[in-house]
């Protein structure tokens, strides 16, 4: 039963149908975040992109696959290369959060995610994709100077204060509340 | 041009317009946390209140009335009474927070009220009433050991652990990771 021959392989892929469908989805994230998760539909979306709403429904039959989909471009949240100095990659790691918070509005993207995963349980893998990645070079870097309860408690504050202040309060920390954060966490560590 | 008599003066409020108000408001923060801010409608708030769409539309003329009143009825958010001792202060604030997260998934309710901003920024006011007071505890307790961006650290840090954790995470931190997060913190300030 396994298939064999050239037909079973995937095809190439047309390099216009990538660059439509990267097009329409950054239009979704861009309508997620200027106008709010209710916007994102088919209508609104051929009319933001310029492309025909059949178009639209030939690539996603569903709002949820086309939620899905807009989602899955944020795979790549930027990242500080950690250099070693265990103070300075985590300002840096926490500079380079506040820039996607800045840039692509990051904040509002999750809160949207997280928002909608009520009315579409499918996402919930998503979310945890994003904020594994995300928060993935921050827990290597803290992991040389902390474990167990420590380490989940520091993660989760580090990270924890750039979405509060972003989302929260509406304005990411300046560089000194950021230096105070990370020395304040540092000074509970072996590390100081 | 100053009125006077008692035809001026506010009438009596009818309780029965009082009840009804409050059960379509919980109804309508409940269909939030359960389905998401997109089926916060009259027409399903109808359904769900087991009233009428007329009635609602006397009470609410628009979407955005609607959500601006059930986020007022969050302004009371629990708080532990500080005792003077700032770790037993803090821990149990943190606590306090969790059972609001977990009672009334607080973290979703917020979640959707930003997610609503962008929409309808006329809700900017009622976020920073609900930020302000949900803090305050928090900022007033580490306002004894701490000062400046250390301070505004500090509270966007262990508020902001539980935000992350309920939103991002799906799940609230357990008492070893709050007391963790709590020491992690008072080990950077004098009080040690």
């Amino acid at each position: 039963m396994t298939s064999s021959g050239p037909e079973s392989a995937p095809g190439p892929i047309d390099p216009r149908v990538v660059r439509t469908r990267h097009d329409i989805l950054s239009a979704a994230l861009k309508i997620l975040v200027d106008e709010g998760a209710d916007a994102v539909t088919h209508h609104r979306l051929a009319q933001a992109a310029g492309y025909s709403k059949a178009t639209l429904y030939k690539h996603w039959r569903s709002r949820a696959q086309l939620l899905h989909d807009a989602f899955a471009t944020f795979d790549k949240t930027p990242h500080h290369l950690p250099t070693g100095d265990v103070r300075v990659d985590l300002v840096a790691e926490l500079t380079t959060f506040r820039r996607a918070i800045e840039e692509y509005r990051l904040d509002r993207t999750l809160a949207a995610l997280v928002g909608l995963t009520a009315s579409h349980p499918e996402l919930e893998a998503t979310r945890v994709k994003i904020v594994t990645d995300g928060e993935h070079v921050m827990r290597a870097v803290l992991g040389h100077v902390l474990a167990g309860p420590q380490l989940d408690a520091a993660v989760l504050m580090l990270c924890g204060s750039m979405i509060n202040a972003a989302l929260l309060h509406g304005r990411v920390p300046d560089d000194d509340v950021i230096a105070a954060g990370v020395d304040l966490v540092l000074a509970g560590t072996e590390f100081r």
